[in-house]
C-alpha cells in the first residue's frame, strides 16, 4: 500500500512506518497474541488530522484502529494487517469552564490530567478507573470506562454531555454541547460512548464537572468468610451511598501485604474497604453506620478512620492489588459484574472454575457495583496451564452471563470477549448492533474485529 | 384499510375506532393542530400485544404513533392519516427489587406511581418532571425527560439501565439490565432514551433507584434585577450542589400569586427558589451557604426554612406556575436551554422578542441546568396575536440556538419545534441520525414526522 498521499496531507513525523517505532503501538496492555505489525501508526495532533487519516482509509478500504493510551484491557487496539494504527495520544488540550461545569477535553489527555486540570478549578470529574494515571480520557468514553467510584457517581457516559467525532468518512460531526439537559434529536452522544471505535473517532468531549466532594472517612473490614462480607456489601449499598465500596479476596490481601506490609489480616477471606464523601459531620456518621453494617455481619476486625491519609493509603492498597497479584505470574484479568446479589454466587462459583482448572484466580471487586475483577494467574512457558487459565477465563464470563452479568462492567469487549458477546447479548441485539454499525461504517474500515 | 386481523390477534376491546373514544387519543398536550383522527386507537396489554401491532403495520405500510400518557408538549403523540396509536398506558407492572436498588416498570406506570413504589422500600427515583403526577415513565423515556432535581441528580437517561423494546419489524429485544456498569456492545439502551418512538416501542424499563434523599432546607429569595438573580445562580452552582434551582419572572410571580396568595413579592423581577438535600446538618450548612449567596448577589428579600411543609409549599408553587400562567390565556410552551452564563442573555433576549412581537411572555426555569419554559400568552380566537405569538415561538429557539443551546431540554423535537432541529443540530448530525432511522425503521413506519 502507497502511504505517499497519507504522508503528504499530514504533519511531518505523523505517519510511522519504522517497526521499531511502530511496536509499542502493536498491542495494548491485553497484550492479544493475534496482534500483528501494522501498516502504519499515524499520531493525529488535530481533528484535521484524523479526518485526512479517515477519508484516505474509505478510499483506499484501509482498517483503522483507533487508540488513546493504550491501556486498554481487552484487545479493543489490537493492531490489525494492514491497518493503521490512529493514535489520539497527541491531542492534549484542555479548557474547562467553571461557571458552566464543564471542560472540554481533546481525546489523549489522560484521566488524571484532567482531574488536575478541573481541581484546579476546585471541580471534580468523577470516573476513576483503577489505571487512571495511564488511561486517556478518549480510551475512557470508547469503552464507557467506570472506576472505584461508579457506585454514588455512575460511570463515564453519566459525564459525557457532547462531543466531536470524525466518522468513517472522513466527516466531524459535533453532539451535544456543555447542557446537562439535551432531547433535541437522537441521543447520539451516549451512542459513541462505548462504541469502541466502532463507529468513529472521538476527537473532543465535553464534560460534565461535579464540585470537589473529598472522601472524608474511610471504613476498613476483614472477613472470615465471603458470606459475612457480601451481607455487609448489601447492608451498606440498602441504605447508605458509599462514595466508594471495594473487595479483595484472601489471594489479593496476602499479594497486597507481601508487597506494602500494612498489617492486613493475612487470614481474612475477605477485606472490604469503604469510604464515605458526605459533606460535613454527616461523613463520620456514614462511616459510623458503614462500620455498624460490617460488625453486624460478622467482621472479624473494622475500624473507620478520619485520617484522610491513612483513607488514601487503604485505597491505594487497593488500586495496587493487580501488581500484586501479578507478582504471582502472568495475568488473564476479567471484568465480569453480576446483579449484587448474585456476588456470592459469582466468586463462590470463581473458586469451583479455579479448583476444576488447577489455576490461582483472585478476585478484587467495586463490590458497590457488582463489578469484579476475577485475575487468573498464569505462567505462559507452561503451555498446558496458559491452556487451563484461558479455559478458566472463559468459564468464569458464561458464569456471569448465567447468573444475569455482564462479560465486561467497565473495560469494554474488544477483540478479547468478542466471543461471549453473542452469549450475553443474543442474536437479536447482535443483529441490531450490526444494522447500526453497517449505517455508521458501511465498509468497515473503523476498528473491524472489535466487538463484532 | 381492513383491521379484522388486527382485531383477531388482539385481546378484546384493545382496538378502538368509534371517532367517540378515538378522540381523546388524537392529540397529546401540544394540541398539534395537524392532528387527524387516526385509522385506529390500539391499547396494548403486553409487549406481544405490542409485536402484534408492529409486525402488522410493518405488513401493511401502516404508521404507528407510540403514546404514554399524552401528556407530551411536543406533539411527539399527534395522531397521523392513516396511522394507528399505540398507547401503552394499560401497560403498568412494576417491581421492586430493593437489593440491586433497580425496579423493572412497564411504560404505561405514571411517573409519580413509579416514585411511590420505590418509595415504599425507602428508595428514590430522581427524574421529577413537574407534570410526574400525569406522565407515563414510557414517556419520559422517550423523551430523556428531566424536571427540577436534575441540577443534582441528571436526567432520565441517566436512571435507565436497561429496556425492552420492540422494533419496527415486531421482535422484541432486551437491553441492558440492573447493572450499574455494563461495557458490554454498543450503548443500545441510551440510544432509545430520548428516540420519541421512532425507532421502537419501549414496553419495560428497568430503573436505577438511590436510597431516599428527602429535601432538608429550602431558600427563597427575590430579587430587583434579572442581572442579581442570575448572580446568585451562577454563585451558588459554582461551589454547592443544590437538589433543586428554580427560577420564576415577574408575570409568574404574580400569576402564582393571583391563585395561591402566598405573599410572594410582586414587584421582584425574579424569585429564586432552592433546596439542599446534604444529608444531616450539612442541609442547614448548605442553606446557609445558598442565602449568602443570595444576598451578596443583591437579593431584596432572602430566607431560608428548615420547615419541610413551607419548603414544600414553595416548590408547590412553582410547579404551579404554569396553570397559574395559564390563566392569563392559551400558552405556546418553550423548552429552551442554554449553557448557564447564557442564562441572562437568554431571558432579556426573550423580553426584547416578546415587545416586538406585542405578546407576554413569562419565563419559568430550572436555572440551575439552564433549562427554561418560556410561557408565551395569547388568545387562539385573536387570529393575529395568534400569529404573532407563534413568530415568537420561533424566534425564541433561534435566540437559544444563536447562544450555543437547545430547543429542547426535556420535552423532545415531536413535530412542532421539528422545522428549528436542523438549525441547531446542523446538517451532518441530521443525516447521521437519519442513517440511524433507516437503519432501524427501513420502511418509516414508526412516529412519521416526530425530529425528522
Amino acid at each position: 500500500m502507497d502511504l505517499s498521499e497519507l504522508i503528504r496531507d499530514l504533519p511531518d513525523g505523523a505517519v510511522l512506518t519504522d517497526p521499531d517505532l511502530t511496536e509499542r503501538y502493536r498491542q495494548d496492555w491485553a497484550r492479544d497474541p493475534a496482534a500483528v505489525e501494522p501498516l502504519a501508526v499515524v499520531r493525529a495532533t488535530s481533528t484535521a488530522d484524523v479526518q485526512t487519516v479517515l477519508r484516505w482509509a474509505t478510499t483506499h478500504r484501509v482498517p483503522v484502529v483507533p487508540r488513546g493510551a493504550g491501556s486498554g484491557l481487552s484487545g479493543g487496539a489490537t493492531a490489525v494487517a494492514g491497518g493503521i494504527v490512529l493514535t489520539t495520544e497527541r491531542m492534549r488540550a484542555i479548557t474547562v469552564d467553571p461557571v458552566t461545569r464543564t471542560a472540554v477535553a481533546q481525546p489523549g489527555l489522560l484521566n488524571a490530567e484532567v482531574k488536575r486540570a478541573v481541581a484546579a478549578h476546585g471541580l471534580w470529574y468523577p470516573p476513576d478507573p483503577s489505571s487512571f494515571e495511564i488511561c486517556s480520557i478518549g480510551g475512557n468514553a470508547a469503552t464507557n470506562a467506570g472506576g472505584l467510584c461508579c457506585v454514588k457517581y455512575g460511570v463515564t457516559s453519566d459525564y459525557v454531555l457532547g462531543m466531536e467525532v470524525v466518522l468513517a468518512d472522513g466527516s466531524a460531526v459535533r453532539l451535544g454541547g456543555p447542557r446537562l439537559k439535551d432531547s433535541a434529536g437522537l441521543s447520539l452522544t451516549k451512542l459513541f460512548v462505548g462504541s469502541e471505535g466502532t463507529l468513529g473517532v472521538i476527537t473532543e468531549l465535553t464534560l460534565r464537572l461535579i464540585p470537589a466532594q473529598p472522601a472524608q472517612s474511610t471504613v476498613v473490614a476483614s472477613f472470615a468468610t465471603l458470606d459475612a462480607a457480601s451481607a455487609a456489601i448489601l447492608a451498606i449499598t440498602r441504605e447508605l451511598r458509599p462514595a466508594m465500596l471495594e473487595f479483595m479476596d484472601r489471594v489479593a490481601i496476602n499479594a497486597v501485604e507481601d508487597a506494602l506490609n500494612m498489617g492486613l489480616d493475612r487470614n481474612a477471606e475477605a477485606l472490604l474497604i469503604a469510604r464515605s464523601d458526605a459533606p460535613g459531620s454527616y461523613a463520620g456518621r456514614e462511616a459510623e453506620l458503614m462500620l455498624q453494617a460490617c460488625t453486624e455481619a460478622g467482621a472479624v476486625e473494622a475500624f473507620h478512620t478520619d485520617d484522610a491519609a491513612e483513607g488514601e493509603a487503604f485505597t491505594a492498597a487497593r488500586r495496587f492489588a493487580i501488581p500484586a497479584v501479578e507478582r504471582l505470574g502472568d495475568l488473564l484479568l476479567e471484568d465480569v459484574g453480576v446483579p449484587l446479589p448474585k456476588l456470592p454466587d459469582l466468586v463462590t462459583g470463581i473458586a469451583r472454575i479455579a479448583r476444576h482448572r488447577n489455576v490461582t484466580v483472585s478476585v478484587i471487586a467495586h463490590a458497590g457495583d457488582g463489578n469484579t475483577h476475577p485475575l487468573i494467574v498464569y505462567n505462559p512457558a507452561d503451555a498446558a496451564q496458559t491452556e487451563r487459565a484461558q479455559s478458566a477465563f472463559g468459564e468464569i464470563m458464561e458464569l456471569a452471563i448465567a447468573l444475569g452479568g455482564t462479560i465486561t462492567g467497565e473495560h469494554g469487549v474488544g477483540r478479547l470477549k468478542k466471543p461471549w458477546l453473542p452469549d450475553q447479548l443474543g442474536p437479536e441485539v447482535m443483529a441490531l448492533t450490526e444494522r447500526i454499525k453497517r449505517a455508521l461504517d458501511p465498509d468497515g474500515i473503523l476498528n473491524p474485529g472489535a466487538i463484532l
